[in-house]
């Protein structure tokens, strides 16, 4: 049989494949099962839902080097957070499962543990279990868990043409901080931060989902460009989006970049922000989120519309299917 | 401040350290926390709890030279479908997060997916979720979910002087698979497969809670000696095991050691075994456990007449601390 290495086949294709198989399999519990959404979805007695997500992270490529030991533990927890943020679901619990190198020093495992503890904590929750392992690289795999109510359960199915687009947060920050690090440009700390500290958005998340207007909601980890991509594949639909109003942070225009250009391309192709990307019905507009910053940046179309920009100059341009992935491309 | 590496510290100690730091954190759910048992457990609505485990698997430590594919993917789900055996819960699900070499051939990464969904379905579940990643190491952190009856859930916590010691299935015979591969033995394949496909004790989990006979439960994946202590350090009793009444498989004997010593020493200080060790009320004796393998191997005793197993030959000895651990001693 022909050998085929997986960086030749790329990530969602390889999901695809993965997803396949387990979906053989029966169970009873799985509302929302494998490969559907940021997160599992499980039947419970009573009133709500369980849902519960994982994610395995690197020392290489996932904790840029700049990251110390807490933010390392915040992080882990924190990208888990997202996804469970992104069901509109309130965290229940996270699990740590860790790999540590033979020669690494105990306080900075106590500071990634203080790190997962504090982000856990800031989420309304606690760290509740855990594995450590010697592993050649440091690698953890954070595993959230949390409950919503089973009608305010929020997925990424269910836009519809003439909704409108949200994201919480700012678009393009973590990104732009790479960028910055990277090309040694001095930024503020609190771009930094965007980066290295990225707050998941579990109380927006309770908000929306109580709000009744939302009607598919994920989180932009993979970038805004990606991740509308996949609302638009999932839904049969089409999205405007309109360069005014891509919520890009004044640090970003300040300090990283002043061409439209760039900052256009920060906001839609780099990832790492985890923020909300969601799809509303237009009484969302009467609604006044006062507690967190949220912009409206478009509207759902056909999908015939395809998935374009308005640039500030009149001009319209097509968004590419690109943004931060694992394996390949 | 004087940096010391993990690998001097141990797992226990650093363990011991992390939880400190994760119990800080106050959580409504939590019924059993973390390093506390196999699983944390979570108050749910309903009669029912939630019970959730995680465990990080890597090539070169955790899956033998010899193992395929899917017995890479069997062995990722049964560890952790292990431990939700040992809270006496069903299993309602697992997740896998995979990180893998670039060049990992494709039809690999499938028919660990297989091995996964078989044992998940072998276990009357399925894989819901999951995780793709690069890295220099192929590594597998599963993550399994369970429920059990409020009044059925088993700990570790409960074990009563007087109580009978009980092991299912065969003790040392993964253990023994490993040394006779390490040193070029001929075994039969059905020993391997101890090793290599080890089979998680769900069923008897759930017919061991619903009896009522059960005082305390674990597993004993780190060896059945370093179980016992731990049974023993946390009840605060202490164990009287007979040489004569461990269950040792017949493979063994023929294949693997005719040595009584060192028997028994593969009976008590070898890992990867997976079989369920419990304390229970001496009315276990009149009940007929007649669809699986069950074997009664000594008493709880009095904390201060130690940890001691009674050889064929009369004599009796103390039962070290040490079995399969993953950092230091």
């Amino acid at each position: 049989m022909k050998s085929i290495p997986v960086s030749k086949v790329g990530e969602r294709p390889l999901i695809g494949l993965l997803t396949k198989i387990f979906r053989g399999g029966s169970n009873a519990y799985v509302i929302v099962g494998p490969g559907h959404d940021d997160c599992a979805v499980l039947e419970m007695p009573g009133d709500e839902y369980l849902v519960v997500t994982t994610d395995m992270l690197h020392r290489k490529t996932d904790f840029p080097m700049q990251m110390t030991g807490w933010q390392i533990g915040w992080m882990s927890a924190a990208v888990n957070f997202s996804d469970i943020a992104s069901m509109g679901a309130s965290p229940v619990g996270f699990l740590s499962a860790i790999g540590l190198p033979r020669d690494t020093d105990v306080s900075l495992v106590e500071d990634i543990a203080r790190g997962m503890a504090d982000c856990a904590k800031m989420c309304g929750t606690s760290v509740i279990g855990g594995d450590i392992d010697t592993h050649d690289e440091l690698t953890i795999t954070g595993t959230a868990l949390g409950m919503v109510r089973k009608e305010e359960l929020l997925t990424r199915k269910g836009a519809r043409v003439g909704d409108k687009v949200c994201v919480t947060g700012f678009a393009g920050s973590a990104g732009a901080a790479l960028h910055a690090i990277e090309n040694n440009i001095p930024v503020p700390d609190r771009l930094l931060k965007a980066l290295l500290e990225p707050f998941p958005r579990v109380y927006e998340a309770r908000e929306l989902a109580g709000s009744g207007f939302v009607t598919s909601m994920m989180d932009t980890s993979d970038g805004l460009a990606l991740s509308l991509h996949d609302l638009a594949d999932l839904n049969q639909v089409g999205f405007r989006i309109y360069e005014s109003l891509l919520p890009v942070h004044a640090d970003v225009r300040e300090h990283v970049s002043s061409d439209p250009q760039e900052i256009m391309d920060l906001a839609l192709y780099t990832g790492g922000d985890f923020e909300l990307l969601f799809t509303a019905s237009p009484e969302i507009l009467n609604q006044l989120f006062t507690t967190f910053n949220l912009s409206i940046i478009g509207e759902v179309v056909e999908q015939s519309a395809g998935m374009r920009i308005e640039r500030d100059d009149g001009t319209n341009l097509s968004i590419n299917r690109k943004g931060y992935l694992q394996l390949g491309n």
